[in-house]
């Protein structure tokens, strides 16, 4: 598969992709329904007519692709997001003169990433975060609570999960402005008040619920793809010395809600589906309702940067895996609505800091500097425990294909300091 | 103040009160904007053109009133939430006669509430639920790990608050299909699934956010009553099975995100403000960004009704009131954005479980049968420990003032078998 867009050989978005994005433009800034293709952003609206000849399943495309979010197409179902990816790569093959040699169309159709504005992605109902990866949650808990209680009875039962705030979920490139809370300044003193003196990134990625379930009904497991969208990166921000204070016993709440940012670009699973491989293998085996026989987990390579204030480059901080996690994406959505509970097009799930077993696939400061005992070393003698002012980090990912990459952009984010 | 409209002596929506709510009707089943009054509901967008000469500071008032939620209101801030209910209370009176005698706009401006259908008040988008009454958290921690850890040693520093489902609140009336779970049968058993055997309700009021505050920025306990917009009631179903099994580390998941009751009618804090009292004293003394030295608790009456499965009559379980919460609703606000944690108009804020100190004033079953030791006694020999199918609940609450009631109705609802 070619397209006739120019696409270089590391670019996160050859044909194999077209994830789905909110963009707009100086010209234009009405933000509209893109997706992205090599450099370039193929803007949907302009192509509706296209639509109507080709895709007559999809009912009023200038009105699902003029939306400001993903929402109405995500509500679409499976069959019309498939028909939608097939007809897209049609049109954008090399093959095909109909976009590519029309020259007026090519030119109202296609923006340089590089002069768009990216948005949210969706309007985001309800946010939910997981706590999928084995590796991470046992350092967790073993810095929290010990190494006796370091997982739960439950964790190896059930996907644990709770839920977010949907409201400071912001776009890679939001600055996020470093929380003030209570903290405990040493055991068995009162808490202080003031910036939070250990903040932290946490690498994750997160999917979009597609179509959702009514309140009362169950998504069951062979279904469960049918109802995701697609993936994105996340950086779950925390603030681990506020965290520690307040997370008895109802769970995290201003360690973690001062801002969450994802990735602009929403990956289909129908793109991933060539990634699919093993998990971990779960033992004990989970109850029958959150059983699947079929590879699961996707082979996605994860790295996390951090530019240190006052240095030019970036450093690689930790290299993870998607596959690494426990339990999968499916099983996390059919858990979350074995009670009834009812998902809407646009809720996001976060899968938890995805840490492998090594110590260089760690994926958050804390566990990476254990709570701080230890330095990260950048160059010019610049020293980090936790994240400081006008740091930078940089959350990356991609799916190794034959001969191409389907990618994940880039999820960033710089701190500034705290409001007093 | 007396209105023209006639008002029960035992009505909860006197010429004082003036709650907003959404509604439809069978002749205009567009949901629409509404203030309930004795047994009636005057239609807002009825009487736009009043406002318009009455409120000028209103801007379009047929496009506010006319939104299927209370979000857009509830965004212009408190000076027109104020404007608003002076004018609604004047046009009202028994003393004028503009819409008094205008018995073609009253035809039009008033629906009886028994022919009308309530929706939710707004479209929340997060919902947050704190643990603010020392009662029901010592009750409860003592249940689920023991008189010694009952009470976090955060609790008295700090109001606990986490963050919760907003997909699957409802207003009352609606139905809640009781939900299935995992759930440990023994102590060190291996969890089993099936319906929850312990569900169970809880007696809570909510705050609904009015105007919000940006990112990074933060809400002084001064300034919190503008962003308050009002109170409802609340049911917080709880599912204590899956909920004890579940919570470790992370908090309260799928044992409570099943269904969330709201009562339709939200009483302003302006209708609230002679009801105000000191709440219980707060030793330690808070942090200084938690600290308000004026009457900051609501005297609030409360109620809880049930109704068995083939039974006629409701009983009483519990009689509260609003007053005893430790940590007063100004209080959860500004913790909930000392982060820098964004509100939007339209977040609900719950109380959380709203004990007294005596056992006839306890929130829950969990705490009125102490976790199932005990039975409640119905007439027919009827005896429950938690809530079985077609149970019902009725929470209720109102102010008692001097010859009228500022009520808040009912806020009710009944389980459906689980789906298998």
């Amino acid at each position: 598969m070619k397209s006739f867009i120019q696409i270089s050989f590391d670019s996160h978005f050859p044909i194999q992709n077209l994830p789905f994005g909110i963009f707009s433009t100086q010209q234009n800034p009405t933000p509209r329904v893109g997706v992205a293709i090599g450099d370039q952003i193929l803007d949907l609206t302009a192509i509706t007519v296209l639509f109507e000849h080709h895709v007559s399943e999809l009912k009023s495309p200038s009105n699902v692709f003029s939306q400001s979010s993903l929402n109405s197409f995500m509500s679409l179902g499976k069959p019309l997001w498939q028909a939608t990816r097939r007809f897209l790569q049609n049109i954008l093959s090399n093959d095909n003169p109909e976009l590519r040699d029309n020259d007026q169309l090519r030119q109202k159709a296609f923006v340089a990433q590089k002069s768009a504005k990216m948005h949210l992605p969706a309007q985001i109902g309800d946010y939910t975060d997981f706590y999928a990866s084995k590796e991470h949650a046992t350092n967790v808990g073993e810095m929290f609570r010990g190494k006796d209680n370091a997982l739960m009875p439950n964790w190896v039962h059930l996907p644990v999960g709770y839920h977010g705030r949907s409201s400071s979920i912001v776009v890679s490139g939001t600055d996020i402005v470093r929380p003030c809370g209570q903290r405990l300044p040493a055991k068995d003193h009162p808490p202080i008040f003031g910036p939070s003196a250990k903040l932290d990134f946490e690498l994750e990625m997160a999917f979009f619920v597609g179509s959702g379930n009514k309140p009362g009904e169950r998504i069951p497991i062979d279904q469960a793809n049918k109802h995701i969208f697609g993936l994105v990166l996340m950086n779950d921000w925390s603030a681990r010395d506020i965290q520690a204070w307040e997370y008895v016993p109802l769970g995290p709440f201003l360690g973690k809600n001062f801002g969450t940012t994802i990735s602009p670009w929403v990956v289909t699973l129908d793109a991933l589906e060539p990634f699919l491989v093993n998990g971990p293998t779960q033992d004990p085996a989970p109850l029958s309702y959150l059983n699947h026989d079929v590879p699961s987990a996707y082979n996605i390579q994860l790295e996390v940067k951090m530019k240190p204030n006052k240095s030019d480059f970036f450093k690689t901080l930790t290299r993870s895996n998607l596959k690494y996690m426990y339990w999968s994406l499916k099983q996390q959505l059919v858990h979350h609505t074995v009670n009834g509970c009812n998902m809407r097009p646009g809720d996001l799930c976060g899968t938890g800091t995805i840490s492998g077993s090594t110590e260089d696939s760690r994926g958050s400061l804390l566990e990476i500097t254990w709570n701080g005992q230890n330095e990260i070393d950048f160059e010019n003698g610049i020293k980090r425990k936790f994240i400081e002012d006008k740091d930078e980090i940089v959350l990356t990912g991609y799916c190794q294909g034959d001969g191409y990459l389907i990618g994940f952009g880039e999820c960033s984010g710089k701190i500034l300091p705290a409001l007093q």
